[in-house]
């Protein structure tokens, strides 16, 4: 009976969409609507100002912007405004969040020679913005407030692996002050691995090998950075948790419970503060100790030495410890047919100084999207699900705003967000683009439909290209031409979407160009307008293509008939991570014997140079043999039951009355990813596909649980970790059945 | 009835030796003659004075003692005159060679800013051997005269894929003056390569990255090269051939017939001058143009531009091209038994400047080497086959003293040398050795039996782990940890081995020690005792080490009563070298096809920053499939009859009668892998197996008419080398079949 109910209504009332072959049709619209959809987008396109743009990022980076400031809600204010006259419904949205700024920050080298750093970016007559009164301090927020003194040393990018190097050379920090570069690992990485060595305080510079006169000219003749440009930036223990780090887990409303600020464990014990190439020569040059090894030398004049010796410092730093507003600012365009289905797309709007890539950049174009939106409304457009535009503040300290935002309303978004779209920084050059990849199929039709400003093919024909041409050898470079889609990035962090991807489990993207914009403004005073429009994006023309990017994939994402999930690219990533982590096994395997063997034959010990000793490197454990046969099975039911998902899709056999709640299945199924633990010592890290890494912090490692468990060594942890992540592939897979099921 | 006569001889008068089985005993002996070697080697090793080689090493550098002047002269004489105070019978070989010294060296920017370049090495007051009266100058010898100023473009190390790169930035170099900096290729190769392209005069300079601070503190402080530091040296152009350029192919001596030096084909025909980093910086730091990609940047603290713009110099060089003489000390030991079989040792005796590491170390071990010897006769030793014991000249300028004498006695040199025994510098480190592969199993003998004087493991051993610590991978350390014996490097250029080998077919040794020695004083007025006592080899241990490697061979070589040729090892290396050159084929024939598809496609077009264009390469002609068979075949055949003669060598089984034939058979063998052609434009070099690379100078290129052929993209001369090199490889099975027959 019941199956012939279901027969009937399908033959009745089937929602049959006539598959949109045709090349660059939207997917998961009908045939009419997708030709309806393509021409609403050629009208955003028109509307869409490259002008408009500039003008933004001139008028939002006029003054300094951190949070916390008067200039910060200002910026606010403005959005809002903006988002007012374009017809949005827009509110700010406050919370209450601790953000460090610096009250003494002192450095001088104590011997062998006194040097009193300057901490101090120049003004530059060249640049009229730079050098208004009060500018923030260079400074690391979150810092410890900290006054010590110690030797130097010279610890090359500051990495796990770097220590373990200066063991060889029998070096231990414990005690002592390191110096870091900037680069290679997150900036909060480098004085959480020298915490977790014993040393009492972290410096970090910016070498001119990675950032400076190596590259290229220095600001004001060119893009790169100068002898006293400084990187601020946080770092806040992201990979712990983001967010306000009193109130994990929960929005720091003002009610908010909130933890002693010595009890959060994203918070260092050990001061740190970047310096300028200019402050850090003097510290570096007098060092004495071992030469440092060629990978760990950088382009300033003089042999590098790692120390500890000659070199001593004294480092003070204090810290006004505040409780400041952040105003997320939060526009909506209410949905026609599916009100509570979300579109949301962000970017923040809080600066370390000036702003203009970071993040204003972006934020004009997301700026330009919901004008040329708005104007579409004027003129009767209605998006079928809700549109909401956003810009959060407190990004920079932490991801303030977003993550307070999306913890204070986890529960309605996990129920009604479609997907979250995030840009940041945006500059000339390729798209990037990452996300979950059940999203890929559909960044990839969108780039097919987008022009590069300076080529005129495709956005996303280039991007494949710029992936061939930095392919490394022939062999990758072959099979790269045989590439024709677009491939999505995977997530770490370092920006907006990190909550709502790996926290809630809301299908995030992440979008921007680069790639021929580089510099060393960032979080510098000299991140200003003229900069920007000198050498990141001169006439705008990829902050249009940005806003085509957002605005497409909002526009599509509110009107689709069929959501255009594919779980069939997110079973083909995650089973290429699986091999991935099987190599990766075998190979550390393999590699473990042989080091193990050298180890213990005398070949360290005999080719050690008398005037130069290296010890051995400390021997093993050795790789098991390790199951990951549950995850393979798992993915065998994810691949065949996506198919099945995709044909439905793929024949829109979707019947009307069910398109709401299949709609729904899809959007919320990256849900299923998560795990209620979360992972090992990081239990707001729910996603099992998708994580910051502990010692990258921005950089993203895929199956996370496993992955760092066997980097660590632990094998039995690798175990279960591949226990909890087959179980989320094989509840995705359940679902995924249920929503066939249920049609 | 002949069968029968033979088997009777063998019967009765078969010399048949005991294998000598016993671990350490020296192959080709007898079991008593074993014996004798081993206790003949530890009483040459126990006369050995460390004491008397640093000695030596102070004498020999207390002034600078070039090609052309009298203390060059004193310097022979002075060997002379320990040779025949060590019982040597010994005697002076003259020969008149050009050779140009510099009258007028300017360098001097003459846009935007005049600088005159300093050209000269401070004398040090830590150094009391720098500063002496007339210091040859800094200069490259053969450079051609010349006065030129033009604009200066910066070629990285110059060599022919620098300028590849130089096309796709747009610049061409023709009418301009290069800057290239010093490493990567022999130095001659720069200018050659520049004026190939049209360039009118060539700067070589230091960068602190390959050669100053970067690598270490400087001199006197460390070993590296100082700012003001300059490497001299030869550009003539010594793998069209080496010796006097005005007598190629015959000895240099009073009437030789002479070519004019306008048409000696390896003299350059534009001025070329090696400069300190000193005088590069402001010649670079003002050059335009676009930015020095990555990979040629150095360590001088400023942006590399590639010019050309901005910067314009002016040279102008004139030198004194005089005939000079060359004075070779050549000191002989007759042998007792086989007194026309030679075993002869040589090392140069002429330096740039004072020469304590480069000649004098590897001299100084060779002339201690020469007493030991000289003691042992006097205690009634007496070698079976002649020691003959040079001391070159010439070298610098270009192995002139050694080629002009191996020239000059060709014919008895092919007919009686069983092998040359060349050393060059020395430095604490690790056992180099290469040259002929019939060798290999002899000096990794050899290499057991000797200690290391800083591990007491055999320099073997220790050579063995320190390619193992160097191999760049898991699976290279993997195998060379199961690697039991010591292989020989394939030879190329730079020292006095070359007309031996490449050029007669002379089986050659090339040995030292190095890699714990690095320093920056290599051609400067910095290469003194003091320096080399300091920091190449404190106590002159890697000295003895060297006269106990170079001492042994030379005593087993003249007293073995079956040579220690193994024609296996040349095999199992031959057969090697053709299996990579099918590999190169096939790679390049990949590589070729994705490189031409992408240049095709318009990857590179689409991915050319417009701040910074860089075309496409030109697409490369497609790599035919090459027809190896006659190399392998013949190589089979020589695998068959090697294993052959190894079976009759090792069993001993040869005639008393026919010992002497048979040894001369297997040092004269090598000669048959000579091609009477020679190399393709540089018939001079006649080895099919080993040669100079065309456009590497020093390094080697083995199977050099196949391989250069391939990597030239000339198939048919390909095809045509191959079918040489096969020929040659029959006519030594053929002439290995002979000797098996004769016996």
């Amino acid at each position: 009976m019941n199956m012939m109910k279901t027969t009937c209504a399908l033959a009745i009332a089937l929602f049959v969409l006539h598959s949109a072959h045709a090349q660059n049709k939207p997917a998961g619209f009908t045939g009419g609507h997708a030709a309806q959809q393509q021409e609403l987008e050629a009208r955003f396109d028109k509307l869409l100002s490259a002008e408009a743009i500039g003008k933004n990022i001139k008028t939002l980076t006029e003054k300094q912007h951190y949070l916390g400031i008067p200039r910060d809600k200002w910026v606010a204010e403005n959005i809002l405004q903006q988002f007012k006259s374009y017809g949005w419904d827009a509110r700010i949205e406050t919370f209450q969040v601790l953000f460090p700024t610096p009250k003494t920050r002192i450095l001088e080298a104590v011997y062998p020679d006194n040097y009193k750093a300057v901490l101090k970016e120049p003004a530059l007559k060249e640049d009229p913005t730079t050098g208004q009164p009060d500018e923030l301090p260079t400074y690391n927020a979150w810092s410890a407030d900290g006054d010590v003194t110690g030797e130097l040393v010279f610890v090359n990018y500051g990495l796990p692996e770097d220590y373990e190097y200066l063991e060889r050379l029998g070096i231990d920090v414990k005690g002592k002050i390191v110096i870091a570069r900037y680069g290679r690992s997150w900036r909060g990485t480098k004085p959480k691995v020298a915490q977790e060595h014993g040393a009492i305080g972290t410096i970090i510079y910016s070498d001119p090998e990675d950032d400076g006169y190596y590259q290229g000219e220095v600001y004001p003749q060119g893009a790169y950075k100068s002898e006293y440009g400084v990187q601020r930036g946080s770092v806040l223990d992201i990979v712990v948790y983001p967010g306000d780090p009193l109130t994990p887990g929960v929005g720091a409303t003002e009610k908010a419970q909130r933890l002693e600020r010595s009890a959060a464990p994203n918070l260092l014990k050990i001061p740190v503060l970047p310096i300028s190439y200019h402050d850090a020569a003097p510290l570096l040059e007098a060092l004495g100790g071992p030469v440092a090894p060629e990978s760990w030398r950088g382009a300033l004049p003089f042999t590098y030495h790692v120390g500890p010796g000659k070199t001593k410092v004294h480092l003070k730093l204090e810290f006004d410890w505040k409780i400041v507003p952040a105003y997320n600012v939060v526009a909506t365009l209410k949905g026609s047919e599916y009100p509570d289905q979300w579109v949301i797309r962000g970017n923040h709007h809080d600066a370390w100084v000036y702003g203009a890539a970071d993040p204003v950049s972006g934020l004009a174009a997301l700026l330009e999207e919901a004008r040329a939106i708005g104007d579409l409304a004027k003129k009767g457009y209605r998006p079928k699900r809700t549109l909401v535009y956003t810009a959060w503040d407190g990004e920079e300290p932490g991801l303030l705003g977003s993550t307070e935002w999306a913890e204070e309303h986890a529960a309605e978004l996990q129920q009604k967000v479609v997907a979250y779209i995030n840009s940041d920084g945006n500059s000339r050059g390729y798209l990037g683009a990452g996300g979950s990849h059940a999203l890929e199929p559909f960044v990839a039709e969108i780039a097919k439909d987008i022009s590069d400003p300076q080529t005129n093919i495709s956005i996303a024909e280039r991007k494949l290209a710029s992936d061939v041409a930095a392919a490394s050898n022939t062999k990758a470079k072959k099979d790269l031409l045989n590439k024709k889609d677009l491939t999505l990035s995977a997530l770490g962090s370092g920006s907006d979407y990190s909550t709502f991807l790996q926290h809630l489990g809301i299908p995030s993207l992440n979008i921007g160009f680069g790639g021929e914009g580089a510099g060393g403004e960032y979080h510098s005073i000299y991140d200003t307008y003229d900069n920007y429009s000198r050498f990141k994006d001169p006439g705008f023309a990829y902050g249009t293509a940005l806003a085509k990017v957002g605005g497409h994939a909002a526009l599509r994402l509110a009107d689709a008939d069929l959501l255009p999930f594919d779980f069939r690219s997110l079973y083909k990533t995650v089973n290429g991570y699986t091999t991935e982590l099987v190599t990766l096994a075998d190979q550390m395997r393999e590699t473990t014997l042989t080091d193990n063997q050298l180890i213990n034959s005398n070949v360290y010990q005999v080719t050690s140079d008398a005037t130069k000793p290296l010890k051995a490197p400390a021997p093993k454990s050795e790789v098991p043999y390790i199951d990951f046969s549950r995850l393979q099975n798992a993915l065998v039911g994810l691949d065949s039951v996506s198919r099945r998902v995709y044909d439905v899709w793929n024949k829109k056999q979707v019947p009307a009355a069910k398109l709401e709640a299949f709609n729904k299945a899809l959007f919320q199924a990256e849900q299923q990813l998560l795990s209620d633990k979360g992972l090992p010592n990081r239990s707001w890290y729910k996603h099992v596909i998708y994580a910051p890494g502990f010692y990258t912090g921005y950089g993203v490692k895929t199956l996370p649980g496993i992955r760092e468990a066997i980097e660590q060594r632990e094998w039995k942890e690798a175990d279960e970790q591949i226990g909890i992540a087959a179980a989320a592939i094989n509840r995705l897979t359940g679902y995924l059945q249920q929503a066939l099921n249920s049609l």
